[in-house]
């Protein structure tokens, strides 16, 4: 159910003691093609990772041959010493693969401001790629190998109707975990596409699902989602048939990030509908979701609607135009607030779901635009501050 | 040390039974004259609450001759019978002192979406009233009135080189309070002078204290900061002579506020040097202010540059311009970041006292800004989860 069941995949995982738990913590993902097609997309954040700088150059060709992922260290701020350890990482692999450095992306996730221990690194990529060369498929192991505070391996897959298949793996404890947790994606497909259809597929797919994962506002030094097609299948699929499935599996892993933020003990879905434009109500979403009131009130299974109505109210109106008297708010499904002001009891509602859902009508259009986030608790205070390094 | 140090004016204060506690609920203060000047700086949230709406018409003159404030109560998303409920506690308040509603600011903090109980206000005026009238000045009490989840009442005063007095009050526990706690600040002084002078002496007092304060990003329905002259000293300043003393007492109570932040370990205080304009530089000092990760860090006692050089990178470049490579970050006078990268051993930062120093050097300019903040704390998250309500 990941990144090997699309045809044309080889993954493999060690655990090479970059961790000093001795827990997995190197991965390679290999694409045998015949097609070597490859998009990716990288965190917004201008403090970028080594393996991000280098990832943003190996794939501006549009092809990418393997993946090599590692937990256990950022390499992020790490000066260009860093830098030539990514590089070294990426020309390692490909030796070991017989392919060219240019064609090797690199991931890596855990604390910034650290040299990677590249013995460590180099030896973990030596096992795991003898492990390839046997036909010792480890793809599961893979999924658990790029973890760090995740409580899961995540993983997902789909089959369009004319027999294309997309597999992925994800990590990220949906940012809600110590040392600004990194989402890493690994999306495959056996479509045979070209680089302009995979790219424009996977900013699609992303733009709607990991784009509107919101858990703590902090956007990490190294998040890179990855799309490699093999055109194993032989098939070339619609465009609009492939970007449902990768959607779909984008979706499937974003919803399971969201899921395993520790911490958290409520999943939270903003919708904000009768919006001018979908920018506006992700505007509005986005602040809802970003407030600390707001989530700890939904911790504290209160539907303070007060507080959710003042956060709509912080974004600026040229940037999302409604009417505070027109603004309505329910509460996994009771109206609390209607016209700006009380409605229904919020003794009314149930929040002992681990899901709430807020939803949010500006009264100023027909657009609609939700993100998912987690409450603030206890534990993410715990998480996140006792870990002192 | 409080509203009634400078010559003309005269506080107030009862337990009018809005608070369920029996607590100070209402004060009212007074200005005698012979001027009535005010000016007033409100919420910027788009949801305004009743006595921000109704205050923002009444000062439009430039002219007050009382403010009325309760706790108990924010008077928000009240709809038309809120409004209806500040315009009576203004005519009320007016015809007890023999002045015109129009010359009433009023001031509520509380919980929002739910209406005040007028009875209580009307006769908490009544009450409060006839205290002024019989020369029972309680200005002392009137800072306590005003205070919801405070753990002190927040006074400070200061004199002119030609004899002007300032003084005033705040309340407002840094924002990191249940109930979007609100931040209400009246300012008194016996300085001659127009209402064109007051506005601007207040703006630009509050653009350098009370606006550089942000605990936890969430904006008021009810905040406001009202300045009254009274003219009873004789003596016009020159402007930037009360400008300096109106900014001394607000930076005072400002600071007083982030001292008082329930919930609160650590004051922060984030400074960003060599910007290319102070803009760019208070933008990066508020996203790392805003940072959950950081304030958990500050929290736990770690000096955890990564994950303030990962928020500063979440800004815009074309909001504040630098490398990130010139970037360096010092934590209570430790430079832990260094050109980007990791410097001095963070075990040398001692993070024990209350107040942490976060320096970040853009060197990208000359410009100079500032923010003030609060760690993330357990006890915040129970203070804003636990009062169900």
């Amino acid at each position: 159910m990941t990144v090997t069941r699309p045809r044309g995949f080889r993954a493999a995982a060690t655990a090479a003691g970059i961790k000093a738990t001795g827990a997995l913590d190197l991965a390679l993902v290999v694409n045998d093609g015949p097609r070597d097609t490859a998009a990716a997309v990288f965190t917004a954040n201008r403090v970028q990772a080594a393996p991000v700088l280098w990832s943003r150059q190996a794939i501006a060709d549009g092809r990418s041959r393997a993946v090599v992922l590692n937990s256990g260290g950022a390499n992020a701020c790490t000066g260009p010493e860093g830098f030539a350890d990514t590089h070294r990482t990426a020309e390692h692999t490909a030796q070991q693969l017989g392919i060219s450095a240019q064609d090797v992306l690199v991931c890596s996730t855990g604390l910034i401001g650290e040299r990677l221990p590249m013995d460590a690194v180099l030896g973990g990529i030596d096992t795991a790629a003898a492990a390839l060369a046997v036909g010792a498929e480890t793809d599961e192991a893979a999924s658990r190998a790029i973890m760090t505070t995740d409580s899961v391996p995540k993983t997902a897959s789909a089959t369009t109707s004319s027999g294309v298949v997309v597999g992925g793996m994800a990590k990220g404890a949906g940012m809600l975990a110590p040392q600004l947790a990194t989402m890493l994606v690994v999306l495959t497909t056996d479509a045979d596409v070209d680089p302009a259809t995979a790219g424009s597929v996977l900013r699609a797919a992303t733009a709607t699902t990991f784009d509107r994962v919101d858990s703590d506002a902090c956007m990490s030094t190294n998040d890179t989602v990855i799309l490699l097609a093999s055109g194993a299948s032989g098939i070339t699929p619609r465009a609009e048939e492939l970007a449902e499935a990768v959607r779909q599996v984008s979706a499937d892993l974003a919803r399971q990030l969201v899921a395993d933020a520790e911490g958290a003990a409520h999943d939270v879905h903003v919708i904000v509908r009768s919006s001018s434009t979908e920018q506006a109500a992700l505007a509005v979403a986005r602040e809802i979701a970003r407030s600390n009131l707001v989530k700890t009130a939904v911790y504290g299974n209160d539907p303070n609607w007060g507080r959710i109505v003042a956060a709509a109210g912080c974004v600026p109106e040229d940037v999302a135009p409604f009417a505070v008297e027109d603004l309505s708010v329910s509460v996994n499904g009771v109206e609390v607030c209607r016209s700006g002001g009380a409605h229904r009891d919020r003794s009314e509602v149930d929040m002992t779901p681990r899901e709430t859902l807020i939803e949010v009508d500006l009264g100023a259009g027909t657009a609609t635009g939700d993100i998912w986030t987690n409450d603030l608790t206890h534990e993410y205070v715990e998480e996140n501050s006792a870990y002192s390094s």
